[in-house]
């Protein structure tokens, strides 16, 4: 097979994991090892947009040290963005510009990092290539603290993302049991439409020290069961702490996050999470102190306590990607296979690339056990090889650092 | 000086934080080490209340191991409490029975550890020991990661809390850099009526990544001015971080946070921070999208993110507790004092306990930025020695090793 060669070009986008860096890091350093194909590795910043707006970074440009931080950095250290393109069959006017970036710096080789909607875009920019004929290798690299994509074991951002809230939720459980007679904490977690990241908190329970609770998207909530539960915990341990689902809904689909009209004394609508209307609810109608916690981004940004497996994975599927893309393979998105649960082996193998985007991957309901608030067994085996291994900060000054390309 | 051998107990009292059990550490190992002095090591469940209910742990009978996990665990490793004795002038009920519980198990030296509440039990039982002529040595073990004791530098718990505000601060304000036209978000902090933890996250800004406006308890919280600066931030960056204490005030120093008449459809009051109230007005009234973030227990219980300062003061303010016992020190409690900042050297004293407790003390003027939205170099000279180093956590399976003397 004759060699092609080119540029690289890399991009971030959708929501930022801990590790999607750690992906950037193995495609960088895998794409400057391979001088024989690629001249420079070239980063959009915030994903497509920056090929769009010719907003580009060299890697060359980069310090050695940044490239280092990539792998202990939260966000999108290159940009992210929430961007869809229309079918290019109905307008091509981004296409036909991303065409003219594509030859004016002889882009060969294509990366896009993201979830469910990423991969469309990856895809859609793939099919428009082959149509044009502009020979060019696509492929996508899976991210997303949701678990929710399909055909993969799981997603690089999910284990780091799950460790986090496993351990702080045994925190929270921990500080719970300072005072016999306690409250209800119930704590909301992302996961709009899957509940993989909430499920993690389960993961506490294997140290003894975790949530009573746990409600899931997947499965229909009723205020009236969960009152009944949370009052029946009370009663036996003098506390309860509940993991939510930022995503619950009730039978009829309807989110139980939506607005319920709730306005303050200025007539404003009232913002605000399920955690914050259940632990109104526990203390209105059970007469039970209640408190909400929501950690926000932390979920998603924790690079203090990042799972080390999934770092190792990240960088991996970066790397994979820069080789499937060399080896000329093209539309297609990196997959990770568990061969064995133990020890934990997996491959990674490629997906084709549109049958990955746009679905969701929720939990099967032999994860989720028979009442609906909470997970068996084989949840447990399945994800407690991903959040092994600590992936150690740089601490200094008290404080991690980060890479400042952006900076 | 003739030695007098009894047996020695400890408790626990006040909110937690996630070194107290490191104090708890450092008497009981110094207290194992003077077996000239000390027969038994006697610990009180839910502190005072486990002397009056006599219920009690016996050091002699927990593992070696679960005390070497002290030094992570998080809560109160033994039951914390939240009781006031009255003035035994007044009511000496409860007197008579810790005075009857002191003899039963000839306990000599008394170590209390806690913030203003429980320095105040323990000056009363000292007042008390010393009026029915019963020899008995009483030392307070500071702990709060409020850090408002007086008479000491700072307080065992805060550098810890410190160093988890400031990295999950650097964490969300690197993960709102990933889109170019971002949101305000509003992190609510602990500190009722002191704003040493809410200010901590402008360690944050020492790495270029951190909050914009910090709002404290000690400075009138005008909504008008808010309003102004989260708005003159915004048209700037297109994003702003706020930190914010949950104690801010008006000027008439009524509660932000206090109820503002929130129902919610089914008429309950709205419970509900104060990030979460100024999320809404942000959304309403200026119409940027904003989001409120809330930690709750986490603050005080993150043993994965501990400042290894913060741990070894923690354990020296517990075995020098011990050792002003022995050394027939009493009604006083441990202090820090500041020697140097740089290199950063503490010595430990002893100070009237009875003018410990009760008093809360606020960050002054000079660590406070004029427009009362920030911090000064000053603030971040104090604090930075208070954060370095790291307690790495015992993990094993991916999760913390917690103490399980309580299990």
């Amino acid at each position: 097979m004759a060699k092609l060669k080119g540029n690289l070009l890399y991009g971030q986008s959708g929501g930022p994991t801990s590790v999607i860096n750690a992906s950037a890091y193995g495609v960088i350093q895998e794409a400057l090892k391979q001088k024989d194909y690629i001249d420079k590795v070239v980063v959009m910043k915030h994903g497509i947009r920056g090929a769009l707006n010719e907003d580009l970074i060299f890697v060359d440009d980069i310090s050695k040290d940044d490239i280092e931080l990539l792998k202990h950095t939260p966000g999108s250290a290159f940009g992210s963005v929430r961007f869809k393109l229309p079918d290019f069959r109905e307008d091509d006017t981004n296409y036909l510009r991303l065409l003219y970036i594509f030859r004016k710096y002889n882009i060969r080789y294509f990366l896009y990092n993201g979830g469910n909607d990423s991969m469309d875009t990856c895809s859609k920019i793939a099919d428009y290539m082959k149509q044009v004929d502009y020979e060019c290798y696509i492929i996508g690299v899976p991210k997303t603290i949701d678990n929710d994509l399909p055909f993969t074991d799981h997603t690089p951002g999910y284990g780091s993302a799950a460790k986090y809230v496993a351990n702080t939720l045994m925190e929270i459980s921990y500080d719970m049991l300072a005072y016999p007679n306690g409250k209800v904490t119930i704590v909301e977690i992302m996961g709009r439409h899957a509940g993989w990241l909430t499920a993690s908190s389960a993961i506490a329970n294997v140290s003894g020290f975790g949530p009573d609770l746990i409600y899931l998207p997947e499965v229909p909530f009723s205020i009236e069961k969960f009152k009944k539960q949370v009052s029946d915990v009370y009663k036996m341990k003098k506390q309860c702490l509940v993991a939510v689902s930022e995503g619950i809904q009730n039978e009829d689909g309807i989110f139980i996050s939506s607005s319920s009209g709730l306005r303050d004394a200025f007539g404003h609508f009232q913002l605000g999470g399920v955690a914050s209307k259940l632990a109104t609810t526990v203390s209105a109608d059970l007469g039970i102190p209640s408190r909400s916690v929501e950690f926000g981004s932390t979920q998603r940004a924790a690079s203090h306590i990042q799972s080390l497996t999934d770092v190792n994975e990240a960088i991996a599927a970066g790397s994979g990607a820069v080789k499937a893309a060399l080896a000329k393979k093209t539309n297609l998105m990196v997959v990770m296979n568990r061969t064995s649960n133990d020890p934990y082996t997996i491959e990674y193998r490629l997906h084709d690339l549109r049958s990955c985007a746009n679905t969701e991957k929720k939990m099967p309901k032999s994860m989720i056990n028979k009442t609906g608030n909470g997970v068996t067994k084989e949840y447990i085996d399945y994800v407690l090889p991903l959040i092994q291994g600590e992936n150690t900060p740089r601490f200094e000054n008290g404080i991690q650092q980060f890479s400042k390309i952006r900076k």
